[in-house]
């Protein structure tokens, strides 16, 4: 390894990768650049190359990366100004080495190596999927989606992004962001395609589907860089039907061309996951051929193997197809989810299951009490959910004519806060996940003789025989998810254990076994709050 | 007409008919006995007969009224201690004569013949369906089935039935009855056949299947004479699961010989429906083919086609067959209305939508709230529903071990009354009932261009641009179904015209036309609220 490669590497990273896109501070989620790239985290070196001609097509860039007896090819892409990058999110820990190739002489055969170094605090890897219905990160720490939607947040304004980012940090896990920009009302918007003879406001011209800007993709990297920093997996939606400028209708090439340039640039953040698109029903110029063609696109491109899913409007997806991960769906019938699970073999996450707000439209105006529950109702089917939010209330005060949360801007709702409180009791109480079993009278997930979670949603029994079945002692909680409180309940129970219940609905109880039949405990420490 | 025999009639029915069961007082709602009978009122005519060998079974007798060119034929039945009696309920006012048939020469040949009268106010005669998906009284009165369920009221105690009657009357217009007991725990009840060798609980004895008990049907006739003085229809249940002597598996000559006997006493009862069965199929003794045969012997028995209907458990019936009148469903997926009315093109009744109450079994234990959201979906699905009601959180108190309301007993819950003020709102905005029709984004029922009943369930829109299609102007009412308020918007609606509407869910707006294009009135009056 050349030393002289690694400072040079470091400079050109910090100064150059980030200029288009302004240079992303520490503070606000770049990893430090350095020669030791810490596991997961994003190793990128830059080659100066041809300006002429079109380098988005006319220059092959690839890069071979060793550490022992394995190899991982990688794709480079050309981001303008003559520069040309190659990134890769290393795995193991140790030394690494690298060799291009390309078609063009100057960035063929070039060598270089790096250190690659144990992962900082709150770096767990890429997400992925675990314990059959169940996801976590690759160091095997726990995760469990909650996540929300911000579909613009990737190119909306900086001050919305920075509302948007400011409700979902610590609130949220997940966000499902677009990566084809979406009509942002009236104004110009950043576009991914060069565009000639456009209007005053970017609509109207001819698409150059020969050439990326980079710019646009230096801006979603930020982006992309600030949620992981706040510790968000970004849902990348690759094809969208809310489009003014074409892309929904591209020529296949172009579809290929625009999905290979994007795996190239993204897939080396450990945060990434590809949503191959949302409501691809809705997007009339393809077939079912082209969004299977798609998955297999981005499968075979992304080295590190990123969930991947589809995200309906009515068409359900056939989510068993083996380049699918997990199930993405838009609806709440929750009742179905043990069914799908024995259909498709993957955890399930309800993706859309209408929105918090007040609009006029019927999938966004639900109660923070009805969202609530419909998370509770995920959580108890042993699935996941994902919040959204619009408001037009508040359009004549002093935030009026903002973009809506689930484009990107403030967040207004009061779901969030409950959400996260779930979030926190599901994280207290299990390490994998929780499943539903056979023979539960009420709705109910967690391991028999070990945790049980139930939800009783509209019910409200004063009192319920819990069947406590096994042989141990449990301590019970009784949970109001809305009013986010915990209340230990004396003792302990095992058995048929009859307790009553608070005289209203959508109430929780929570029995976590304590110790043996012999009084011996079964765990090292009770269950811990969240930090 | 025998002049005596108008007064032996009158003194006869007064004294002997009603005695086993205790006479029943004209404020219970008895009707008064006259020669003169009012339409749709009860005419009865007893005769002394045999009382040897089993009047029941070696017997025959019916009778057949005539009235013009007109003849109807009844059955007449024993009804104890060497009385036999024939009853009519004639459904048209002037001269009606009698003559009997029978195998027995006392009984054979009588003759008699009365006057029918106009109906007394309240009296509007049986409910038949109308207007395809709803129901009307024979006079053409409008009826909304707004009912509850109270299983054991023919039978249950004097105190129970007290309760019981004291809760329905001026809240329900309907109630679902069993004709055979149901085991109301301790103690030996009154049942429909004599038994011998049943221990002191009159459990495990041998049923006579070949005679009826008189005493347990003339109650139950006292029982239907108060609903009908309260002006709730008895929705008569024939067959039940609920049993303890036998009677779900009865051999098929049996249920035959039942359900004769039981047409022969109750039909002419203006405020009778018929129940084949309440969760048909979890009565086990029977199949499909006996369900249907019990249709058909009830529909050829009954002289004035009172509705019959069947409600099951898991197994929805066939409402298509032509001997059903209505469907009587337990569910309360009442999205799937329009697809089942398509299919049975009959008024569909959800005559269990799980009960409000506080049990720990699942189809008991709703609050207020949701069983009123539950007829209000029903509603604005152009369908009707049915309540019920199970409390415990009661039963340590003054009135433990009291029968929960289902059975018979106290009213305790606070869905009823907003039923009622449903029911209300329904009746004063329509008077043939309510449809779904296409193309309404929120559930919404009424006649285009005339009168519009939109119900948001969870949904909370903050305003809601509603497409009042048409030429005229209407009046606008905001409907909070639970805090029973109605808010009437000042001025006129036409045309698309958006509305603010209250920050919260379960809300509801009626729209009711009052002016043409040119201001003219439609409506001779204001629609008026209930007496």
């Amino acid at each position: 390894m050349d030393r002289r490669d690694v400072l040079k590497l470091s400079a050109a990273t910090l100064v150059a990768a980030w200029q288009p896109g302004g240079l992303v501070a520490e503070a606000e989620g770049r990893p430090a650049v350095s020669a030791n790239i810490e596991r997961w985290g994003l190793f990128e070196v830059e080659f100066k190359g041809p300006v002429t001609g079109n380098p988005f097509k006319d220059v092959t860039l690839t890069a071979a990366f060793t550490q022992g007896h394995r190899t991982v090819e990688v794709r480079g892409f050309y981001d303008g100004d003559g520069v040309y990058r190659v990134r890769f999110m290393p795995d193991e820990p140790g030394s690494w080495s690298y060799k291009t190739a390309s078609s063009v002489a100057e960035l063929n055969g070039k060598t270089g190596a790096f250190e690659c170094v144990s992962a900082k605090a709150g770096n767990h890897g890429p997400v992925t999927t675990a314990h059959q219905f169940h996801f976590e990160h690759a160091d095997g720490t726990p995760y469990f989606p909650f996540g929300t939607t911000t579909y613009a947040f990737l190119f909306t304004s900086e001050e919305n992004a920075a509302n948007s980012l400011a409700g979902m940090k610590g609130m949220f896990n997940k966000s499902r962001v677009c990566i084809l920009p979406k009509p942002l009302g009236e104004g110009s918007q950043i576009l991914p395609f060069p565009v000639s003879g456009a209007d005053q406001n970017g609509r109207g011209g001819t698409n150059d589907y020969t050439r990326f800007n980079p710019a646009y993709f230096q801006l979603l990297e930020k982006r992309i860089l600030q949620l992981q920093a706040a510790g968000i997996e970004a849902d990348c939606i690759l094809f969208h039907p809310y489009d003014a400028w074409g892309y929904k209708a591209m020529p296949d090439e172009v579809d290929d061309f625009y999905l290979r340039y994007v795996v190239a640039r993204l897939s080396a953040f450990r945060n990434v996951w590809w949503s191959i698109a949302n409501e691809y029903d809705l997007v009339k110029a393809k077939t079912m051929s082209d969004w299977d063609g798609f998955f297999r696109v981005v499968e075979t491109e992304d080295p590190y193997g990123h969930l991947r899913s589809i995200h309906h409007s009515r068409v359900i997806y056939d989510h068993s197809k083996p380049w699918c991960t997990h199930a993405s769906l838009q609806s709440y019938d929750f009742e179905k989810s043990a069914e799908r699970r024995a259909a498709w073999n993957k955890p399930i996450i309800y993706d859309e299951v209408q929105y918090e707000g007040d609009i006029e439209r019927r999938w966004g105006n639900l109660s923070a009490e009805e969202m609530t529950r419909r998370f509770w109702l995920a959580t108890v089917r042993g699935s996941y959910a994902s919040h959204g939010e619009v408001f037009i209330s508040a359009d004549t005060g002093p935030h009026a004519h903002e973009s809506s949360w689930s484009d990107a801007g403030r967040l207004r709702g009061e779901s969030a806060t409950r959400i996260k409180f779930l979030h926190d009791v599901v994280a207290k109480y299990t390490k994998v996940g929780l499943n539903e079993f056979e023979g539960s009278y009420y709705l109910s997930v967690g391991t028999p003789n070990e945790l049980y979670l139930w939800y009783f949603d509209y019910h409200r029994p004063a009192r319920y025989e819990f069947p406590l079945t096994g042989t141990g002692n449990f301590e019970a909680t009784l949970i109001d998810p809305f009013a986010m409180t915990e209340t230990k309940l004396q003792g302990t129970y095992s058995g048929k254990s009859r307790i009553d219940l608070p005289n209203k609905p959508y109430q929780a109880i929570v029995f976590r076994k304590v110790s043996d039949a012999n009084g011996k405990p079964v765990h090292d420490a009770p269950p811990q709050d969240e930090p």
